[in-house]
Parts: structure tokens; C-alpha cells; sequence
């Protein structure tokens, strides 16, 4: 399933895993993407989707790629719930250093969930008006 | 914007919230999703982004929906960085109580991230060969 003329980056290692360049642990491959697990899990089962062409993030990701991870990681989410007894799953997708990105190749996190009790991911805080309000003044969308 | 004959579950309040039925902060809108502030927010600005029709999670999500929902979330997180100087964001999508999921209508949190400081999510562990092989085998995709 190699694909030809897609862009990659010669010093990227999530490119080379993503082409099979160097040998890893993969759930799930298709024309576009390869899941594999992570070598640092959260969770047993704890995936990786990785699109093939390089992309450094969400914001760079290509309309046709975006329009198709989602449906990778529902099959992934499906399989590790059916497959290692999951109760849940959590898909999740860092961009930037600052957002906790290690790894400069678009990744999208498909972590199975076994209790509750591994939860939340953070510490909820309060919406006050004011604070509503300068978020809406600020912040411009289209 | 009003979108007919898509399904609404009567008891769901973000049913209500993403079809306007309820006032609340709305960044973002079109024809299939409202983007609004999340009132227990992890940091300033947190959004969550809510289909208009009614899904539980991403094991219900419509095709057609879901492969809208990542350009949604790129011009959200974005509009977040440029409005309000975040340096990076999370795109979190929670699916199961097991999760964390806490409303059952499917929603993306786009968490903008101002500083690694507030990172990371998870403690990672590590990946042995059995249960990379434990995994692999367990878990069937297609």
C-alpha cells in the first residue's frame, strides 16, 4: 500500500513509521494512514493514527486527509473497546509544543479507557460573563 | 441557520444548546455544528464544538458529520491562537463515561494551551513486546 508522490520529511520519524521505513507494532493500515500502538502508552491498547504524508499539525493538514481521520480512529476506538474490553475511548489531538506535541507529524491519540477512575484529562475551572465576553471580542472566526 | 429534519433528543441539553433553543456564548456557527464556550473551562477560551443533530458519541457519528468536524476544529483552534495568543491546543473528543464523557452528544473540546506548563494529559507507561503481541492479536480492525 506504499503511496507515491506524497510529501514526507527525510528527518521525520513519524514518516518513516508511517511507511513502514522502520518496523512497529501496526493495528491498522490503509492507503492514507497507519495506526500503531505507542511506545509510551496511557492505557493498554493506547494507539497512534498517523497519516502517511507529512503534516506538522492540524493546522496544515490537507481538507482530503482531514475528512477521513475520524472514520480511521472510530474503527480503532471500535476494535480496542470489542478486542481488550474498553469501556470508552478517548481520541485525542495535541498541536503544539505548548498543547503538549512531541512529535512534529500530525498524530491523533485513540486511547481505550477501562474505569473512570483514570479520569478527567483536566481540572474544570468557571466561565464567568466577563470572561465569555472578552473571548468573543477577541477571538474572529471566518 | 435552522437545520430541518435532523434527529434531536428531547432530554438532551446540548441538543438544546447546539440548535440555539438555549442562549449561550457562540464563537462559531453553520449549517451542522455551533462552536460555544465550555463553562467549565480547562483554560480561557475552551470550546466545545457540537453537531446539531443528535449523536452519542463517535461510534454514532454520521459519515457526512464526521468528516466535517476536524475543518471545524482547525478554524476554531486557529481563531483561538491568533484571538487570544494561545501558543498551541488540544483537540479532545471523549467517548464513554469510562472517558470522561459527562453529556451523551458528541462533542469536541478545543482546548487552547498557553504555556506546556499545563501538560501533559496522561503518565506514559511503556510498551513490551507481549503486549504489543497480546494487543495485536486481540484486536481485529476490518
Amino acid at each position: 500500500m506504499e503511496k507515491d508522490n506524497i510529501m514526507k520529511k527525510d528527518d521525520c520519524i513519524f514518516c518513516k513509521l508511517a511507511n513502514g521505513d522502520i518496523p512497529t507494532t501496526t493495528l491498522y493500515e490503509d492507503e492514507d494512514f497507519r495506526a500503531i500502538l505507542d511506545l509510551g502508552p496511557a492505557t493498554k491498547g493506547h494507539t497512534l493514527i498517523l497519516p502517511k504524508e507529512h503534516f506538522r499539525d492540524l493546522t496544515e493538514l490537507s481538507p482530503e486527509i482531514s475528512s477521513k481521520v475520524l472514520g480511521v480512529a472510530r474503527h480503532i476506538g471500535m476494535a480496542l473497546m470489542k478486542g481488550l474490553g474498553a469501556k470508552g475511548f478517548n481520541v485525542i489531538q495535541n498541536n503544539g509544543e505548548a498543547a503538549g506535541q512531541t512529535v512534529m507529524h500530525y498524530h491523533v491519540h485513540v486511547i481505550p479507557r477501562y474505569s473512570a477512575k483514570e479520569m478527567p484529562l483536566w481540572t474544570p475551572g468557571t466561565l464567568s460573563d466577563e470572561t465569555a465576553a472578552e473571548v468573543l471580542s477577541a477571538v474572529k472566526i471566518k
